[in-house]
């Protein structure tokens, strides 16, 4: 059996995990799934090839932890799960850093000190780069960071304690930071799908309509989530241990920018209207990646187009 | 009244901040101190002019910590609190990062959180710079950080927390950047403290001695602890919140220099020998700091020479 142990699986990143391993048609893939809340039944019903398992476990609560990871004994650890709104760090920044640093501390600690041999998958953010000149885009992974929110600072902490467990400790650990990524299932707190889901609301009424943002002129590099879970999976099989890789789409789309190929997919207008309680006290002008170091060691690249991907969260949301 | 909440109340750096405080000779400032352990009641016998009081307290208990700061009300909080020791951040990452990082944030948080008007000195460490090329020395706040241990991670990951509460919560919080303090009271499992302890006992016996070390070729800026003291309450004062400032000496000085000079106080020969289990997995080469920044904001500069220092540990020892 290869063994798949997958933090916060009750999340939008996870089920495309899972979904992903199910479709390599491989009979010897076991995966268990733990998150602090319940899963919903419908998650795993269409599973045909995977043995799957789940169980309801905070990642503070080391000693559940370090029983569940000793149990299971996984060949890979996929950290999914996170505090990840950057929105949502502002008002509680302290949860969103035990909710990022602290529970990946955690599991490197137990898989270090308990001498388990399996490889762990820290994912990371892009939003540790923070404010960047112009002339720095795409980035690479070599750039100095700059981390604005709490956070890209949780995040940031989270990277630094993974590459000095993968260095010194010789914890097997490969290193991302993914870009914004998008697709169905993802939660309407986030931008795109919060966007989608008002233009649909508002559509039902009339076909002019009026959209309620934050920031629209920041350019961010969204890339679908299934070819997110695809790079994680290559990442896993083909990843250097302490070596930190981008997964980009390489294309920088503003906010404004998306508003209008939903409103050309959806055939309507709409016009936007600043709402300051979606102002962040300090936000990344621009974002956009360089994904060569992961194509060059997995060859991957990125497949699905963003036209796609918001068709895909449309359907999912009509 | 002015009022002191001091973390770490029962540590060696404390001393020297509470003893410092009574020589202003004012009647008006009352000190809170906050332990895990409890106190020496030694600690505060010869206090004359400050109103003392303690309580013992983990940091981690962010319930009791809201009801102590709220309690006290405090116009400044001197965190002295930590995991402090390179070394044995080594052997436990977790504690380590628990015990710098988040017992910060519990204090940042509760600040911001229950809108105290108070000024926050957040001490970090020299550490954070990590491995830097000869021609950055002396190190200025401005050059890129790269920490290479669990503790420096911890400090930077604090650093990084401080300056997005004062930037952006508009929390007051000035930025220390501390490099290695000594002198009396320090425990004997940080370096020089170690050194001159192994000497005395061994002089007992003999006048040609044996010490066990670590890497002696390793070169750090050695400032007197009540050098610090009086640059943390400087800061206090004088500082501007969200800024950095080394506390340093401005000399760099080899663990062999520093052995020979014990020698030469001692007058007796010290023969070394290396101990592997106090080679670090990693450690810095050089650290050296600039004091510019804070003595133009302060006009502090250190007035204690390494010679008076260690002269000073030896006293309190023998």
């Amino acid at each position: 059996m290869e063994k798949y142990l997958i933090t916060g699986i009750s999340g939008f990143v996870a089920s495309h995990f899972v979904e992903y391993l199910d479709s390599l048609n491989d009979k010897n893939i076991e995966v268990l799934g733990i998150s602090a809340h319940k899963l919903s039944s419908n998650f795993t019903n269409n599973l045909k090839n995977i043995r799957f398992n789940s169980i309801e476990l905070n990642l503070m609560e080391i000693d559940k932890l370090k029983i569940a990871i000793s149990s299971f004994s996984p060949d890979y650890i996929i950290h999914l799960a996170a505090f990840s709104s950057v929105a949502s760090s502002w008002l509680d920044p302290s949860d969103a850093f035990v909710n990022n640093t602290n529970i990946f501390l955690n599991i490197a600690e137990i898989v270090r000190s308990q001498n388990i041999k399996c490889r762990i998958l820290s994912v990371g953010s892009s939003e540790i780069y923070g404010n960047v000149s112009a002339d720095e885009v795409p980035l690479k992974e070599t750039i100095k960071t700059n981390p604005k929110s709490p956070y890209a600072i949780a995040r940031l902490s989270q990277e630094m304690l993974s590459k000095c467990y993968a260095d010194y400790y010789k914890t097997d650990i490969v290193i991302t930071r993914s870009f914004n990524h998008i697709g169905p299932r993802q939660k309407d707190s986030f931008v795109i799908s919060s966007f989608i889901k008002q233009s649909l609301e508002a559509q039902k009424l009339s076909n002019k309509i009026k959209l309620k943002t934050g920031d629209i002129s920041i350019i961010r590099d969204f890339v679908d989530v299934r070819d997110v879970v695809r790079a994680y999976y290559l990442l896993l099989k083909k990843g250097i241990s302490g070596e930190i890789y981008n997964i980009c789409s390489g294309n920088g789309n503003s906010l404004a920018n998306i508003i209008k190929q939903i409103a050309k997919i959806l055939k309507i207008e709409i016009e936007t209207e600043i709402d300051p309680l979606r102002i962040r006290p300090s936000d990344n002008k621009i974002i956009v990646g360089d994904y060569s170091k992961l194509k060059s060691q997995t060859d991957w690249t990125p497949k699905i187009e963003l036209e796609k991907s918001l068709k895909d969260i449309i359907d999912y949301m009509s």
